[in-house]
């Protein structure tokens, strides 16, 4: 049994795995994962192993639900499952020996791709999503009216973190370590597009950022860049998807939570 | 020159550099930063340039003491500067070839430290620290009484990230990723320190947290451990310091939103 990786595309650390699998040839199973509709209420297929990685009986249901919305990506490769983006392009790197600009073997730059892997956590990735929370999911899960002032807040989080990527890490730099695209600039521009796909585009008055998104999309190939992010960018068609209420019910708390 | 880790103990990726450098006797200078003294209002030394780590000039002052509590640790190696725990660390083991147990050169070991160290930033990280800016900082800083409600909801989002650590990572296992010690059970110890010290010991009533907890203290040294968290043991001591007013002025708000 080869690889497979169980993917939402509407996920942005999914799209981030799907890219580098593709630009880098790894053959790989696409287990597509509908991460609304599948995964909360536990249909998603117990063969694939996937929605409870390395999780032994003991996990409760009810904490496999509200853990759910981190539980995307995984991947299956035989015996072995494990969840978590970075941890999944790490083994992907090292098990089909990509280019060594995707991690660089050169310490120093290895520890800049650990650096920015690490501060996007609380940063990039804590802002860019709740975008779409609170323009796409809580109307949609909740049925209250978008919180405007909400989305202010949420973009002067997301702008301090914009200011940090282009003057702590990208610099005057084509990527963020550098000449070559590494998993940092992968793992950043996934996210921010994210707002993107939301109506917020934090590229524009970003010229800096602008240009580097576009030395990303030519480094992966604009094909495959837009073909990962053509759900993310027509977003809009899911507020027309039959929501399951039990599916409201457990995810509207959740989110309103995440918000707060 | 040589190498140079900025620390303050009180902080606790501070505090997991600070015992893998000495545990794996690594020779390091000690730059001792007082995190809520020094650094907040730019006093830190300037030759050490870990506050701005590969950040040009172009870094605003304000930006600079907003994102101070995330600036320490740091690494000054020769003129290589490197911030981020997780980055330090795996510096520090690659440069100086650490026994392998911390980051196992097997594939799959590795991912599992590395999934840890991923999951450990949305979970562990993001809720232990709040502990300790309830009970201590937020009434040291802004003067108001301590937000009791505000401690159970904290409480309860850390019960739900310490019961996948349980369950999920480390399961009947001697140590998160198998039988010996990793970069993943530092990391995560020093973080759960955190609540410890201001007296929410999240080790009562979770005996298999606790014999985990035995398991790390005896791994890297009872003696090493007790040094490294002598401060948080004593932190109640913090409020008999006196604080600056611009410090004050500074650090309310930021811990007020960081709250929200």
């Amino acid at each position: 049994m080869g690889l497979e990786l169980y993917l939402d595309l509407l996920s942005q650390p999914c799209r981030s795995i799907y890219i580098f699998a593709r630009s880098n040839n790894i053959p790989f199973e696409f287990k597509h994962v509908e991460l609304f509709k599948d995964s909360v209420l536990g249909r998603r297929p117990a063969a694939g192993g996937a929605e409870q990685p390395r999780t032994g009986s003991s996990n409760s249901e009810g904490a496999a639900k509200v853990s759910v919305l981190r539980r995307v990506p995984a991947l299956k490769d035989g015996d072995f499952t494990l969840a978590e983006c970075t941890a999944i392009l790490l083994y992907l790197s090292r098990k089909y020996n990509t280019p060594d600009h995707w991690y660089p073997a050169d310490i120093q730059k290895r520890a800049q791709v650990d650096e920015y892997l690490s501060w996007h956590h609380a940063n990039i990735r804590a802002n860019a999503p709740k975008t779409m929370w609170i323009k796409v999911l809580i109307p949609l899960f909740t049925g209250q009216p978008l919180p405007t002032e909400k989305l202010q807040e949420v973009m002067e989080g997301l702008s301090a973190s914009l200011k940090q990527l282009e003057e702590r890490f990208l610099q005057d730099k084509a990527f963020i370590i550098g000449s070559e695209i590494s998993l940092a600039d992968l793992v950043a521009i996934v996210e921010l597009m994210q707002p993107v796909g939301v109506g917020c585009d934090v590229f524009e008055d970003r010229p800096r950022l602008l240009q580097w998104r576009q030395r990303v999309e030519e480094a992966v190939g604009k094909e495959l860049f837009f073909q990962a992010h053509e759900m993310i960018l027509n977003i809009k068609e899911l507020s027309n998807i039959q929501i399951d209420p039990r599916l409201k019910e457990h995810l509207a708390p959740v989110l309103m939570k995440m918000l707060k």
